[in-house]
C-alpha cells in the first residue's frame, strides 16, 4: 500500500471513514457524561453502564474495554491470546500485517504473524487448517500455532459470511487457537449481512472483538470487547501498562454507549453502505472501470485508467492512489448522496474522453 | 501506595485531579472542531496550529505528539531516549517506577529504572552526579546510563525549584544522558514558580516533556512535548505502534490547544493550587495533624490519627487512604472553596473530639 | 517443514552436520587452552588473537563475538540493525523466518520480517528492490525497511554468486539497509564458489555475518563476525544482556581460531561438499528420484516415491523427511564415501523394486 | 560495582572464579562424548542421562537445560514465572540487578525487578511479606508480585541458612509468588551448609534453579534445573527462541554430568572455600584490615587502607577492586595453598609498614 493522499482544496472527501466528523448524539453524550466527578479509570458509573449496555447488545456478558486507536485494539487483543513464541495467523493483507508498524509483533513480545492466502480479500478455514498441519506444533523452533485473526468487514470491503467464520471457529478450536476479530469496521459487516452482533462473534467462537467506533461516527474511542472471560485479568493489566488506560473513563464509555444507542452504529454504517453502493452502481459496466472486489461495506476499489485518475484529482476528488491504475473510496455516514453523484458523473465525464 | 479508594455517596471529593470534569472552553474546542472532513493521524489543520501555538508558548521550535495517557506519555517519551540495555535515572517514589505497571520497562525493550533519594520528594542534582559516578559506563554487564526523569510538580505536592533543575540539566548533559520531564502536573508547578514553560523546560536542559492536560481539565488527550528534534522521527513511529495516534486526531489537538488558549491552563491549576493552599492553611498548627510535605502544588498529604481518618471517611469526604494514619486530598481546577471549608470544619471537630 | 526425525539404530546418519563429532583439531584447541588463569569476557589472550586472526582471514579489521547457537548469531545480529519498528527483509524459506521461533522479533523488540519470493531459493536484487519501493518508506503505520538478510549457502544447499550478492549490497546500500548474511554453512558456500571470505562479504556490501562453525565441526561456539565498526558497542551490550557471553571466553575463541588455522574449515566444508555432490551424482538419471535443487554444497534435497523413503528408513539410514516424497540428506565433514555409497546402492534397489 | 581489573604480568589472581581452568575431568567428559553421531538440540543420549542423573542428584525428577551463561540461566528462568507485567522480588545488590544489563528485564518483556534490603548480604522473609503487603495486588497499575529471587551462596559470599531459606518459600507460596535461586556458587553453598541439593531447593520451595558450572571447572555450560513440571514447556521455547539450545547438546551435558560424577563439584567447592577461609584466617586479627562479611564461601571482601591496596597491586597480585579502600579475592577449585599464603604474607608486610 504505497498510498499517496492527495491535496486538500474544498473537494468531496473519500480518503476514508476516519476523515468524518462526530456523530451529533455521541458529541452529546460526551456533554451529557460532564457533570460532577466520578471514580477514574473505570470504576465510573458510564463504564459499568457500557459493560451492561454491550452485554445486552451481544446477548451474553462481556468486559469492554476502550483504548484510543484500532492499531491498540488489535495488538493488545492479540497479545493476551499469544504467548511471546507464538504465531497469528492471518490473511496476507491483513491491517495488522500491513498497517500497524508491527504493533503485534510488538506487544506480544515477538510473536509472529502468519499469512494465509484466500480469493475475495479473506482467506478460507481450510487454508487455516492447512496451515496449521504444517505448523510444526512442538517443534521448538518453529512459532507455536496460539492465535488467528479475521478482518470483518475485510480490507478491502468484503465480508465474510457466517458460515466461512462458523469454519474458521471450528477450525481454531480443534487446533487450540483463540480467536480475534478486527472489527474496525464491525457495524458495516453487521449491515451488510444483516445479521446480530452475537451472531457473527462468539456464538461462531469468536473469542475477542476489535470493536471499531471512530470509523463510523466516534470521537477518540474504539473498543475491545472480551467474549472469553480467562482473557480480562491479563488483558486490564497489558492495556494499563500500555497507556491505554484513560484516568477519565466516562468520557470514552459514554461515547461508547451512545454509539450503540437506539442502533445509532448500525444506521450511520447502513448510510456509509448504501454510499458505497451507490457509486458501484454508478460505475457498473463502464468500459475501463473495473471494481477490484465486490462493494460489500463502505468501500469501493476501483481500478480506472491513470489518465482518468489524474483528472479526477485535478477535479479535487479526495482518495488514496494505492497505484497508479488503483484508487481507493472510502464512504462515511456523514457523506452525501450528492458527493457519489459527483464522482460518478466526473468519471463518466473522464472515461468518455478516454 | 497501598490506596483503597472510598464509596461514593454524595460526597465532597479529593480522590483525585483525574476525577474532575471538562473544562468547558476544551468542551467547546471539540464541538467546533467537528466540522467538515480532515486529514487523519495529525495531518490536518488542528494539528498543525497545535504544534504552532506550543511553539509559540515554549519559545522554540516544538513538536507536540498528543497520547491518551500520562503513563503513555512517560513511557514512550522515555523509549525513545534509551537503548533497550540502558537505565533511567528517576527519584524513588517516582509515577514511572510506582504506577505505572512497568510501562518503561516494557516500552523501552527491558531498560531498567535506577532510584534515586533525596528530600523533599526530589533528588538532587548531586544525587544523580553521584549514581552515575558509579554507574559503570562502558562495562557491558550494567545498564548504562541514558536518561533522567523528574516528576514536576512531584508525587507528593512540592515542586523543584529552577536551580535544582538546571543542576540535574547540567549533570545530564555532562554525562550523556537525555532529560525528560513528567508534568502530568505541569501547570501546577508553573503556578507554584511563577515561571515560564520555556524557564522551566528547555532552557534547563530538558530534552522532552510529559505535557498533562487530563487532570487540568482536559477530557481525553495529554502530551509530548519535544524540544530535541533529533527525539522527533524514531518517537513517531514509536507512537504509531503503540496505538498512541489517533485517526481523528483534530480532536486531541483541538483540546490541547483550547487548553493553554487564554492561560486556561494556568487559570485553572491555580484555582486547584489555591484550594489546596486553603486547606494547608486551615490544618496549620492543628495538634495532631502535619503535613507530609509542603503544600507548593495542588495535592495534601495529611497525617491524622486513624480514628479521625475513619470519622472524615464516615462523614462522606472522598480522598484515598494512603496508610492507616496518611490521606491525599487532591485538589481540582472545578472544586469549591466551600468543599475545602467544609472539610477543614470537618476535621477540627473530629480531632477536637480527640 | 513439518519434519520427523528417524529412529537410531546403528545407522548411516544424513539428519544435519549439526549431528556431527568435534573435528579433532578444535578438541586439541580446548586442551591447549586450559592453562593457567586468564580474564574473563573476552578481555583474555585468545579473544585478542581471535580478531587478529579473523582480521587476517578477511582482511580488513573485524570485531568477532563467539556466540552458543546460530539462532543467538543471527538474531542478534539482526537486532543491532533493525530499530524496533522495522522490517527486514528474507527469502520467505530462511532459517530466520522458519526455524527460530521468533528469536529476530524477539530480539530486535518486534521488527518485522518481510518475505521475498525468488528461484534456485534464493531471492535477487531486484524483487529487493522492489519491495523496497512499495514499503512505505516514512510512513507510520508501515515497518520501515531497515536491513535485508541472505543465507550462504542456503537453506536448500545452493549457493548465491557474487554477482547475485554484489547487487543486493548495491540495492541495500541505496536505500540505507544494512546488509547481513546467515552463514551457518558459510564454509560450504566458500568452497563452492572458489572465493575469499572477504570477496563474499564486506567486498559486496556485508555489513554483518553469522559465522558458523559448529555444523562443520565446532563443538559449542559460533560467531558474529562484524564489518561495520559503527554496530560493534551496541552489539556488545546486547549480547552481554543475552546470556551471550562467556566468562570463559578463551575456550570459544580457542575453537573458533583453530577451525580456520590452516584452513580447516575449508578442508571439512570441501569434504561435506564432495559427499554430497556423491550422492548427487549417484542418483542422477535415476527414474523417480529428482532433486528439488542444484546440490552446491552439502544438502542434497531428494524427491522420491513414498514407499522408497519407508524402505530407506527400514534400513536404518537417517534423514529428515520434509513431507511424504521428499527427504533431506546433510552430508558432513567425519562422513564417509562408503556412508553416500551405501545409500546410492540402496537407493537403487529400492527404486528398481518399484 | 565500579570495578577495575588490574593487569596480568605473571601473577597470583583472585579476580574471579571464571578465570579458572577446566577440571580435567570435565575435559575428558568432552573428549569422551566425541564419538559417532547424535541426535541434536538435546534429543540425544547424553543429555537423557543428564536429566536422569540430575534427578538423582536432586532426590526428584528434574529437567535440566543447559545454557551459556548464568545470565541466560537466571533472565531465561525467571521469564518463565512471571508475566510482562509482574515484579520479581531480590537483594538489592543481586547479580540480576546489577551485572546482567537488564537482562531480565528484557526476557521477561518488561517485568520489574523490586528490590528488598537485609543484613548479611541476604534478605529475610519478612522483609518480603513485608513488600508484597504493600504491592498493590490487583491494582491495574502496579506491577504484580510474580516471583522471588535468591543468590545462593550470595554475591558476598556469605550463605543463607536452610530454615531463612524455608520461610522464604513458605511467604513465595502464602503470596503466590515463585521461587527461584541463583546457584552461579551453588556448589559453594551447599558445601558451607553441608546439606543436600535437594534439602537447599524444592524441599525449601524453590521451583528453579540456576545451577552454576562454569565458575567451579565447567568450560562452557551451566544450567537450569527445573523443579516446578509445569515451568518446563514454556521455557522449552523460549530457551530456544533465545538462542539457548545447542544444536551439539551432547557436548554440554557430558560436561554436566562430569560435573556431579563423583561429587566434583562438591570436591571443588570445598577446595575454593577451604582457600577463602585460609586467607580469612590469615587477615583476622590484623590491625586495619577487616573483613565486609563472614567468609561462608569462596569470597574474601577485605577494606584496606588504599595505600596497602596499590602495594598488593604493585606486587602483582590480581583481583577487583571495589572502591579505593575494599578488595574482592575470590578463590578457585584450582588455587593453591601457595598463593593464599602469599598474599597473606604481602599483606602483613605492607599492613606493618603502615
Amino acid at each position: 500500500m504505497n498510498e499517496s493522499a492527495i491535496g486538500s482544496r474544498k473537494a468531496v472527501d473519500f480518503r476514508s471513514d476516519n476523515v468524518a466528523t462526530i456523530s451529533p448524539e455521541i458529541l452529546r453524550a460526551i456533554v451529557a457524561a460532564n457533570t460532577g466527578s466520578a471514580a477514574p479509570y473505570g470504576a465510573d458509573e458510564h463504564s459499568r453502564q457500557l459493560d451492561e449496555r454491550f452485554s445486552a447488545l451481544f446477548e451474553t456478558i462481556v468486559k469492554v474495554f476502550p483504548v484510543s486507536t484500532g492499531t491498540a485494539a488489535n495488538a493488545l487483543s492479540l497479545s493476551a491470546l499469544t504467548p511471546p513464541y507464538g504465531a497469528v495467523y492471518c490473511y496476507e493483507a491483513a491491517h495488522i500485517q500491513t498497517s500497524e508498524g508491527g504493533a503485534t509483533e510488538f506487544f506480544s513480545g515477538g510473536a509472529k504473524l502468519l499469512l494465509l492466502q484466500g480469493s475475495g480479500f479473506r482467506f478460507a478455514a481450510a487454508a487455516l487448517e492447512q496451515a496449521i498441519a504444517v505448523s510444526g506444533r512442538g517443534v521448538r523452533s518453529r512459532s507455536q500455532p496460539s492465535a488467528v485473526s479475521v478482518t470483518q468487514a475485510t480490507e478491502y470491503g468484503t465480508v465474510y459470511r457466517l458460515d466461512e467464520l462458523r469454519a474458521i471457529g471450528s477450525v481454531a478450536r480443534s487446533g487450540g487457537l483463540k480467536f480475534h476479530m478486527d472489527g474496525a469496521r464491525f457495524a458495516n459487516a453487521l449491515v451488510a449481512l444483516g445479521c446480530t452482533p452475537a451472531e457473527v462473534t462468539w456464538r461462531l467462537g469468536v473469542d475477542i472483538l476489535s470493536f471499531g467506533a471512530t470509523k463510523n461516527g466516534g470521537m477518540s474511542a474504539d473498543a475491545i470487547v472480551v467474549f472469553d472471560p480467562s482473557i480480562v485479568d491479563d488483558l486490564a493489566y497489558r492495556l494499563r501498562r500500555a497507556g491505554q488506560t484513560w484516568s477519565k473513563m466516562r468520557f470514552a464509555a459514554a461515547q461508547l454507549t451512545a454509539y450503540v444507542e437506539n442502533d445509532l452504529f448500525l444506521v450511520s454504517a447502513r448510510r456509509a453502505n448504501a454510499l458505497a453502493s451507490r457509486i458501484a452502481e454508478g460505475v457498473r459496466n463502464l468500459p475501463d472501470a473495473k471494481l477490484l472486489a465486490p462493494v460489500e461495506a463502505n468501500e469501493v476499489f476501483l481500478e480506472l485508467p491513470e489518465a482518468v485518475i489524474d483528472r479526477l484529482i485535478a477535479d479535487a476528488f479526495l482518495f488514496y492512489r494505492r497505484s497508479p491504475r488503483l484508487i481507493r473510496l472510502v464512504c462515511r455516514f456523514d457523506g452525501s448522496d450528492d458527493d457519489a453523484d459527483r464522482f460518478i458523473v466526473a468519471l463518466r465525464t473522464h472515461l468518455a474522453r478516454g
